[in-house]
């Protein structure tokens, strides 16, 4: 049995999400839409970093390798039925696109679940996007791991800015507001 | 070793919420909020009945009972510190109050989950009333409990709702988009 | 858009099982197994009446879809690289498998995850039969999804029996210690 | 409103670890227990190391604060009933420990869920030990808040030990059977 190496595997979820039309910019605009209320001088950059360091974690990198092979296999009408049309019509009682997109989720800490199922309510910015486009093509995983991903990242940023603050002798005014 | 009842505990889950100033009817408006887009003639009557299912469950009423007392220990200072801090003041990254909600969340499905998630965002309802009491009562658990009790209500209704569709032979155009 | 029907939705699921040889006895020797040591006369017809309840919800219905869907399709070699390897080798930090099986469990309650757990590393009865068969058939999803049916019947049934023996008035000796 | 610093929230976690008799070596044995068959040459100090990297996470010490002062104020007779029953008996179906400990389990991946249903059943090492003082101290939330430390430390070395030795080149022949 050969090893798929990690590297291997990272580059390929990278393919995966450009393939389906999600920049790491369009990511990190979700990010910075979220975090920016709470860090007035929240940079795009430090938003982007932040996705990239999500998109390392093997959790979501195989996440988004079988969420967008069954979106692109809905697409090419290659799954079995009734498989087929739960996906490609993303039936509103579905819900393994949430299942497998929130079990990277979890990871980041009950601000990224909440985060998550605001997102996936609200549809913000390229989660929008992929959501409307609806007789074309098909997006129900793919969304919810943007959403993941985001909600991931925005944690971790909330995170990461409060150990600066107190390194900083900061007194967090600007808190998070779980 | 006594065994309690399952009958007590739920009595004294019940009485907890409602020392806490919190009733089935503010509950039940919550999922009637959530729930009447995707249903034109539903009844506050038929979210009554989905919150006391909800409250019928073993796991929700242990949250309660475990999330109340914090928040009332906290309330007179008999947590020891810096969790008596943590609590008193929501502080943003003190997650355990999700992470208990979540437990019960979870048994009702992905549309529960990501209600949960947009729920503790927008506080709609009683769960602002108790989210902005700062300087008074700490409501730290109740409001995510409560959170918890009327996602899982409303998903619970969606399903239902489905089912009786279902049966009726209706073609479903009032579907829930999750 | 066409819905289909919870009735399609079930029968397909039931269908899925038996094509990759888990039948409803299997899974309940299982349960069988977990609960037998906290209640001696628990018959396999009432773990069989267990698992078809758990059968019943969607929420492990769609998981069953979409998890034997990509198990048969790495069988056929029809995923894209490096998916089809880590899926068709059960790479051992592959974890979309748990993660999606892990979505129905929850529901359950903390003994069903915790069962699920031990179900995983210990491959109890038909678990094991499908994890060893290692350069035949792939079954990467179809183990953990029957683990998760086992976790979420045996936690089903542990209530159950508690709230029948409260109504007999019986003291509970035989409490599951959790 | 005064906002804890990290660090004393951090110091304070591992103080009432060390108040309940629980060393990070004990922890570290567990991991070694579960870790050592993928790796021949895992020393203690590898999950020593793994173990204080867990209980750096806000979230773990946040869960910790949260379950070792509920157990002490059980062991006091200082929670209400029913509560105090439910907690100072480890009730069976009582399942917010799990749930708690659980929140900080899910960001180490599925490895380390199915590594904590393990440790639940198995109740290896000082989480015996926690476990089986019936009549004395309270220990319902820390034998579980162990377990979750525990099988987080055992996933964290796990994802580690692959990239080791995906960087030395080697082929992984004692790669995790998850």
């Amino acid at each position: 049995m050969k090893r798929i190496h990690s590297q291997e595997v990272k580059m390929a979820a990278m393919d995966r999400l450009k393939d389906r039309g999600v920049t790491i910019d369009a990511i990190a605009e979700i990010v910075y839409h979220m975090q920016s209320p709470y860090k007035e001088d929240l940079t795009l950059e430090a938003c982007v970093e932040s996705v990239l360091a999500v998109l390392n974690k093997r959790e979501i990198q195989h996440a988004i390798l079988v969420g967008v092979e069954l979106d692109m296999l809905a697409e090419r009408n290659l799954l079995s039925e009734p498989l087929l049309s739960l996906v490609r019509d993303d039936e509103g009682l579905f819900g393994c696109d949430e299942t497998l997109a929130l079990g990277s989720v979890f990871g980041y800490g009950s601000i990224a679940v909440t985060t998550f199922g605001h997102l996936d309510k609200q549809k913000i910015g390229i989660i929008r996007q992929l959501d409307t486009k609806k007789d074309g093509p098909v997006h129900t995983f793919t969304d919810d791991l943007v959403a993941s991903i985001a909600a991931a990242a925005s944690s971790r940023l909330a995170h990461r800015l409060r150990d600066e603050e107190e390194q900083n002798g900061e007194d967090g005014r600007n808190a998070q507001a779980n």
